[in-house]
């Protein structure tokens, strides 16, 4: 069926293939590529940028000899066909299925588990100094992008290995967006090497040759080698940022010419101390839709390969959430708005289009982005700063010292909390309401619902102090159970009046602990269900009434089970001797892999049939 | 007493004072803060460091409409002086007196709470755009170190405001050094700014003159002249790391040449844009003693002026930790260590001098050093990473991402956990056993005494898995109270047997526990003491026979209340339905001030009298 893919079952397969056949390789992989994200979902225009550089990288360097570490991760699927895994792409994100990310336990060509981005420079040098001291004879390469290497993590990295001129080369993939489009200084710098780069100078003057010669194309074999030969004769930038730290910088290349790559990696290769390769790459590159809307086409779901993704009528939280933020700030002067390089998953570009001037996307940078925004509230502003749950850990320090040691007004929007479903371990929000517990000052929240999520934005542009409102990936969805008044800080609400349990539950586990009723109601039990939609303050009027009035107490929450909701109620009923049973239901200690939502919420115990039938046991 | 700075009480007291008069008013400041610190302990070098630079800023700008952020905050002493607090510095970092670190509760002139390193672009950022969209007009500057600058979110904010192009000051206080001698290259870089700079050639051309001219005095005066009119004409330059990112950059500026400071201050307050001074200085200048060992005399005890610090004959835990992982070294071919700029406070200069090639020190980088040390294990090596705790907050998402969930055998050496006394809020260690809770596959934990802590490092190098273990800021101690046996992972010890109480404690609490037993012995009360050391795996086996026989349980941790010791207790308990009551002990969810430790302790009810009473009281 592909002419060149089927003979590739690893490296060792297209080591002997001439550039020519890799290039028609590379042509069936992206055919592939196309269609097998098109059936199960994916990330696709980032592979579809890398496919040349992927391929020049296994035949010039010996995987797993050799160590390719992939920043970021969902990037590695043209390395995952290359590495024999190509017939594991039918299940791909799926539930039990082959990750979409690098997983060591799945191969050993896997170096390294990434899913954050910034980490992989730091990872190849502790790789690197390791080889050093076993004095082994390997390359490690770190393959980045020009979004994650503005990271601090990266950029410390970078400060680091400058110093110990440790041998590694570091690819930075350059296709001028990260998820969204990129910014910062860095971003600017990158565009003007290559603005001014030969490449490009070249290139202009082939064209013209080309606009006025009667025989294009025999021309354009000489041009193309003319290029060829002033590429191939690469120098460092004497001044540059990389070359000032200690690092060597070789570029720009293009990184959709095999021919190049492979010539450049075969020098870098050779190099003593830390190399960097400035590889130009398009993102999207050979699928026409991808190739003009890359973030469109970053992560996608089933889609047909003629049409393209069909828009979807759902509207996600996350774009509530951007539309709310700006409704908000149409009356409220104060407000601004902060994204680390994610305006559209966040729903951001929404408030970017309303309020250009109090927008901020400070780029991968979450750390920058927390404290920016204590800055801001010092300065009487009132900042949103909307991250993923499982990026904000990043800011762990800042949140504490920064905005919650003199209570400054800042507001975390933390979307994607709970379990996110297909992006797995490294991204599931499981740990937040654990991590942001033990801060003084904050005030944690979860609605129930959408309509909840926007009363509870209300409350936080009234408060004079840290807030963080954590809500689930996905569409808006409506319980339309209880009341919708405003809400008191540390109020709880009763849903449901039953007898002898009470549920109390956080955030979208009201929705399941409501489903599990139903399935109780059956066998005639019928449960007091409580939106417990403060994680801190914990409502301890309504407590008490409920434990006067119960046996038995089930609390549930998406959040690992030590640290968060759970230990609030714990802790209430034990300092005021409540004898009353409890049960936690929450997700347990440990890493929960890739798969559907549902079907992660069912092995874990949290679906509302597993609900129910815990609670049935008791 | 001082004939200058006797004057000072505001900085509007020194805006008409000419540049002789300056020089005399930081002549005064000298001597006072050499006085001031030898009686109270505190930061020293660097405060002598930025004594013109502090009061350039002060007369150039208008605080506290311009807003002067220290980064760090150690160094504010001057700025303290200068803002009328120079009578408080009697109480300087005592229990309930003045705090050693800027304090916006304290007085208006503190524009942000610092403590961490490398905040203060960001911070200064958010209050620049503040004021951008108030369409205020003021001035915002950042002072931040050379080796605060390279801590990664101060480059991401590089990065970012080198996007925006807001206006703003940076100073980058360079005396290449963070607290031990810095590293990295953006160090080498900076220095061979130095070494290349008209001002050291004109500097270089001077001291010639000089060497060879009869009249050294006139020709002195005319070479200064010379050496002012080349650097008034300073020019950014055209190639270099920060303007490549969009960041004019000038420098190197003299720092302790008041005039030159201040007419480069009033040249980049009307800069349009981000502008970075790079001013040199010394650390401890003016102080003979601080001058010729300044990281020695960057936080101080009490010393008497004319014979400096004395050696003490203490051993403090930490030089403890280095000998003991050095000794491990020896042996253990595989033992790497790492630290983030703080070889000194972590004790691993010891190890250092004896394993040059396995020691890393990456700069103010803990992001990095955690990542970096995952990639050494994954490449065989056993890494320690030594760490203060509060500032492991920083490493949140790496520990999780890159070390935890492919339980990579790294091993964190928390240093300076629990209450660390004097520095205050931003720098006690009461974080850390709730963030490591909830995170999978590590074991944590914390020694009772100096003698356990050998054991537990012993232990951890046994094992193939994340490692932490925590220990107190402070000298050596010995409980000699049960058994020193090796230890088996998730085993408590039961260090004396009671009855009716139980007393589980963890780490240094272990010994306030058995020092409250005595007090409770008056009292005919008896408990068990248990030495908890493990705050997870607990040890069920234990605790079903100790909750067999006891009434009542008391957990002690010093440790914020939530989410960390006594959560895994109560879980325990209440999974397991056991009969008894329950009391924590811990600290308190809020941020607790500065102080000696014991004073603390007693506030927070941690001293084993509190302990004691409030047992008592049960």
């Amino acid at each position: 069926m592909y002419r060149y893919l089927d003979k590739v079952d690893s490296p060792q397969d297209i080591k002997n293939m001439t550039v020519e056949e890799l290039d028609l390789l590379a042509k069936d992989i992206r055919k592939f590529l196309v269609r097998s994200v098109s059936k199960t979902g994916g990330h696709l225009a980032s592979n579809l940028g890398v496919v040349e550089l992927t391929l020049a990288l296994h035949k010039v360097f010996d995987s797993p000899k050799d160590k390719i570490v992939w920043d970021v991760g969902h990037q590695s699927y043209v390395h995952k066909i290359v590495t024999g895994r190509k017939d594991e792409f039918r299940s791909l994100r799926q539930f039990n299925g082959m990750s979409g990310f690098p997983k060591e336990c799945e191969c050993e060509h896997d170096i390294f588990d990434t899913g954050h981005s910034s980490t992989s420079i730091s990872i190849a040098q502790g790789i690197a100094c390791a080889r050093d001291i076993k004095k082994e004879n390997s390359s490690v390469i770190a393959v980045i992008g020009d979004g994650s290497i503005t990271g601090g993590m990266a950029l410390e990295a970078l400060n680091h290995i400058g110093y110990t001129n440790t041998d590694m080369i570091i690819i930075l993939n350059d296709n001028e967006m990260s998820i969204d489009k990129n910014v910062g200084g860095m971003s600017r710098y990158l565009s003007s090497i290559i603005r001014n780069s030969t490449v490009n100078k070249v290139k202009d003057e082939v064209e013209k040759i080309l606009q006025v010669s009667p025989g294009g194309n025999i021309i354009s074999k000489t041009a193309n080698k003319m290029k060829d030969s002033i590429i191939s004769k690469f120098t460092p930038h004497e001044c540059s940022f990389f070359e000032s730290i200690g690092i060597k910088y070789y570029g720009p290349i293009d990184g959709h010419n095999t021919k190049e790559v492979i010539e450049v990696l075969n020098k870098a290769k050779y190099k003593k101390g830390p190399v960097l390769l400035h590889v130009i790459t398009k993102k999207g590159k050979g699928y026409r839709f991808a190739e003009e809307q890359p973030d469109k086409y970053h992560g996608v779901s089933k889609f047909d390969i003629k049409t393209g993704i069909k828009p979807s009528d759902a509207i996600s939280i996350s774009k509530q959430v951007g539309q709310k933020l700006s409704d908000m700030a149409d009356k409220n002067k104060n407000i601004v708005a902060i994204t680390a390089a994610m305006p559209s998953g966040t729903g951001l570009n929404i408030f970017e289009k309303n309020h250009p001037n109090r927008y901020y996307d400070v780029g991968i940078a979450e750390q920058h982005a927390t404290t920016f925004a204590a800055g801001l509230a010092k300065n009487g502003m009132k900042p949103y700063f909307a991250v993923y749950s499982s990026f904000l850990q990043r800011a762990y320090d800042q949140i504490i010292h920064d905005v919650c040691i003199t209570s400054k007004p800042v507001t975390f929007l933390i979307d994607r909390a709970g379990i996110v479903g297909n992006d797995g371990e490294t991204h599931h929000g499981m740990f937040d309401l654990s991590y942001l517990n033990n801060i003084p000052n904050i005030t944690v929240m979860a609605p129930k619902d959408s309509k909840e999520l926007d009363l509870m934005m209300e409350l936080s542009s009234n408060m004079n102090s840290p807030v963080a409102i954590r809500y689930p990936r996905g569409n808006s969805y409506y319980i339309e159970t209880g009341a919708y008044d405003p809400i008191e800080i540390g109020s709880y609400e009763v849903i449901s009046q039953g007898k002898d349990i009470v549920i109390l539950a956080i955030g979208t586990m009201v929705k399941h602990a409501l489903q599990a009723k139903d399935l109780l109601l059956e066998v005639g039990i019928n449960p007091t269900i409580v939106n417990a939609r403060f994680l801190k303050p914990i409502d301890t009027k309504l407590l008490n009434d409920l434990f006067n009035n119960h046996k038995r107490v089930v609390t549930i929450e998406d959040n690992v089970i030590t640290g968060g909701f759970s230990t609030n109620i714990n802790k209430f009923i034990i300092d005021n001797k409540y004898n009353v049973d409890i049960t936690n239901i929450a997700l347990p200690e440990e890493f929960i892999p890739h798969g559907s939502t549902d079907e992660i919420y069912e092995s874990v115990g949290l679906s509302p049939s597993k609900i129910a039938d815990k609670i049935k046991s008791l």
